[in-house]
């Protein structure tokens, strides 16, 4: 599929004067804070665990070198270059050396399986991908479902004649960079050429590829800046991976801003401490994740005989709702605020950030606020946002009327790389999010199921994701999920399944009355489960698919 | 002159599946700001010298009527449309209006002499121009310029019965907006179409136009917002005139944070209490304006019993280097942080802002920290910047290496409107800001001359005003100025010009001695003038060309 031509021409009769030409380019953004911040500290985890640290001069030298290098194996502008790392510096070198010389860089997510990640790699037609070390096996795994790649690059402190993997032929990271010039003379790039590529599982079928511009990159960048309020006294950690919808762009972001970065490296959720450790040294202002990072970060705060001061950190979280009290249990530990935000792969992602707004601020009560908090937030300037009902009408923005969430703007997909169908998706001129929502009269946006979720009921439809955070909520209830079970005269009704903590007791009858304080009596699931464990799909979700799928007769007859 | 042809395309073979085709339109911002806060409010002081608000909501029916009215009345995309107006708020309802409709908003300076004025409106053949009632005598004066004009709009709270003028034929806004529909179906612009226009008399001959794209509007809003550190939080006063460089673009950056903005809209230097109290009462955290407005607030603070807390204000000064003695008292006795910018016309205009860089918190002393808000502060994220010396090679970032400013980027100008000659402005891609500068290793730039005042001497250049400065902070001396006279071995020397106190005297030996604390003995004047008065040109400043030419033979045979 080729660009669409540009569509529309500057006005006649009184054209600008200014550098209407001058690209939008991400090597702007790095080289901006390496010459007017070359000082300024990127820290980094390095594989044993330890921490390390370079200034962006340092790192600017790298990443020029990095350029070169790609350029010098022949990496051609538009090609696609993979990558299949951590949360690394040199992750975060090549997110300005490959784009920068106009090629496209490929993130790799080391959490699909092999045959959709080799998918991923074939689709995109990879060139070169640049593994770190203790990923081979993930490369090795997928090697054969992508003859096309020419080279494969190893990414170690160890020496190539040290590295033992199948791969071949191999290439070494840091000996490309030690053989290439230190000096870049920067291609300025059409700013609607692709800057790096994502594929996204949310759509049915195959992984979809997102192919991010130079210009949705530079333009989400100073949009999140602004809308979370960032500023050039900030420090930034991100912890959401850098190799799936680039870290939700704070990377980019906190380089617009020159800001000092942590990158975490290698982490896993239940080894969150020594990331703790480092906000507190390094004074972490901005950091993300998902709330399965978060939890276990304050449950160690909570057994430091000091808690720290996180009076300026704001914790942005995604995927999944955070639950009330993890975000009273930061505040009240720490002063640190968590924040929630609502995007997608689509979306480059973020769509919606929960701020107070200044208007609010005297008009709610504590207890208000914190209700508050549990929305997903204000739509970003430049994206625009609609949500559409069953019928396809446009939903008033009351905070009850729930409609799928649909999105256009600079930053919003318009289409799949591609893709032999686009899922529907893209319905004129906006995307279809499959996240079904509402909008209150203060613009806060409520994100309440994805619609294949949504039980059906009626004609009226019944969020899954609020009954399992309320079924969460109960002392007694470990974990839970709730689906649409196809009913002959109700078209679907719920079901509720329910994982029950040890040592505690609790029956449908009780689970009901604990509902109803929030519920109608008809929105009630007709039958509550109790089981040992909750489904999960590769990413730690609720795999709901397969529960409606195991499920499906019960409520039949 | 027709817009230059696109120069680049996207990199074949891997476009981009994102919105790129999505334009940057200014009409995004207010259109954000009414939908996502529209009770927040917008405060604005009327011409009785009271203060009176309103809400985005309401503010943005009236740009839509705005809109519509004009629709009505003939003006196309692409028509000029002036604006004779104070920092109102029917100006900054015509800051969305008028672009929004696909036309461009012409910026009337009123501080400009009727001859110059009437050229500028000719010159960008307005259609239609909006008076304030108060301007109306600057309008009638010009009118016979402009002879093309088709209408005049008068924008007063009375009736267009009771209005007196000559001018014809003559509409009303007020009347107009109540005549139009509530809303807009806005056009998506070509965000390379022309916002304004606003024309600059910082060249030689006749005002040259700058004609502002939306592109270069967004772009720099985002870009003042994220280098200034403006958040959801803040309060903006634009001070500065909303007739010349859109008041350094902060009403357009404040609406894109959907700020609670404060219009204090005609005031004069001499008056600037009744401002200083809107501040106190309405919580201002962002103003801007020149020295010559800040210094009579501060005095006016100096008489206030109790002292304001600004500590969240920060006032962007331009213009002008302030007075240390100011920044210091602005932060001694309201905890306000005075930060210098730099920017032109010809460049939306933010260059520059003078923030404390976070390396540098910990490593300076307070008194190194005040000479360094002395500088005019770091380049903003986009904007490229090179100091080039007599020869024309780039010089070091040294901090003494003093060179001609050149910038370029993609809110820099590329041309003049409609020019016949670019005074030789343009170069390379570059333009020659006619300012000369030291960049120091830390990125901070000093303004240290105009280019045409420099002194040249012996192959090395001296700053004019750092030596005027340095000048006036002695005792004895009231004002001073300091040219570069011709001379037959070193090209140029310089010459003093020096008014002493009343009552002080001094000798040119002792000013010398008082010099030398900062000038090698070559840079030092050949001779110190004692006059009664220098010459100063119609704004104030000091008239070099004419002091050049009154002694350009002092230093001859």
């Amino acid at each position: 599929m080729n660009a669409p031509a540009q569509t529309t021409a500057p006005i006649r009769g009184c054209p600008s004067t200014m550098g209407d030409e001058r690209q939008l380019n991400t090597t702007t953004l790095i080289r901006h804070a390496a010459r007017t911040h070359p000082e300024q500290e990127i820290v980094y985890r390095t594989p044993d665990g330890g921490w390390a640290r370079y200034t962006y001069a340092d790192c600017y030298e790298r990443v020029c070198r990095g350029a070169n290098a790609l350029r010098a194996i022949g990496v051609q502008p538009g090609d696609r270059v993979g990558v299949l790392d951590w949360n690394s510096r040199r992750h975060f070198e090549l997110y300005w050396a490959i784009p920068g010389l106009g090629a496209v860089m490929l993130q790799m997510n080391l959490r699909l399986g092999a045959e959709d990640l080799g998918y991923v790699a074939g689709h995109s037609q990879a060139r070169y991908v640049l593994v770190d070390e203790s990923l081979l096996p993930v490369a090795e795994a997928i090697a054969a479902h992508v003859p096309g790649v020419q080279g494969w690059i190893v990414m170690s402190d160890k020496p190539l004649a040290q590295i033992q993997t199948t791969l071949a032929p191999l290439l070494h990271y840091e000996d490309l960079l030690a053989q290439a010039p230190a000096a870049m003379d920067w291609p300025e790039i059409d700013e609607r050429s692709a800057y790096s590529a994502c594929y996204t599982t949310g759509t049915t079928g195959r992984p979809k590829g997102v192919y991010y511009s130079h210009r949705a990159i530079y333009l989400h960048s100073t949009t999140m800046a602004t809308n979370l309020g960032m500023t050039l006294d900030d420090c930034c950690m991100p912890i959401t991976p850098m190799f799936h919808g680039q870290s939700w762009g704070l990377p980019q972001a906190a380089t617009l801003l020159a800001n000092k970065i942590v990158l975490p490296g290698r982490y896993q959720a239940e080894d969150t401490a020594p990331l703790t450790d480092a906000m507190i040294a390094e004074g972490v202002t901005v950091t993300n994740g998902a709330p399965a990072i978060f939890q276990p970060m304050l449950q160690y705060i909570e057994t430091l005989p000091v808690k720290p001061d996180f009076r300026r950190l704001r914790m942005l979280s995604g995927a999944t709702e955070p639950p009330l009290s993890m975000m009273r249990g930061f505040y009240e530990l720490t002063g640190a605020e968590v924040v929630q935000a609502y995007g997608a792969t689509e979306t480059t992602p973020l769509v919606t950030v929960s701020r107070l707004k200044p208007t609010l601020r005297q008009k709610l009560s504590a207890e208000e606020r914190w209700n508050l908090k549990r929305k997903q937030g204000l739509v970003v300037t430049g994206v625009d946002i609609r949500l559409l009902g069953q019928d396809g009408q446009e939903l008033p923005h009351d905070g009850q009327s729930a409609g799928e969430i649909c999105l256009r703007g600079p930053w919003i997909s318009a289409r799949y790389h591609d893709a032999a169908d686009n899922d529907g998706r893209f319905v004129d001129g906006w995307w279809r999010s499959g996240d079904v929502g509402t909008l209150d009269a203060d613009g806060y946006l409520k994100v309440t199921d994805r619609i294949k979720d949504v039980i059906k009921s009626g004609g009226e439809w019944i969020s899954s994701i609020d009954m399992e955070n309320l079924l969460m909520g109960h002392p007694a209830v470990r974990d839970a999920a709730v689906i649409g079970i196809p009913h002959a005269k109700w078209q679907e009704r719920p079901l509720a399944l329910v994982v029950l903590r040890p040592g505690h007791a609790a029956t449908q009858e009780e689970l009901h009355a604990h509902l109803g304080s929030a519920f109608a009596k008809w929105q009630l699931p007709d039958q509550v489960l109790f089981v040992e464990a909750i489904p999960k799909t590769s990413v730690g979700k609720n795999d709901k698919k397969r529960m409606r799928a195991e499920h499906a007769q019960r409520y039949a007859g």
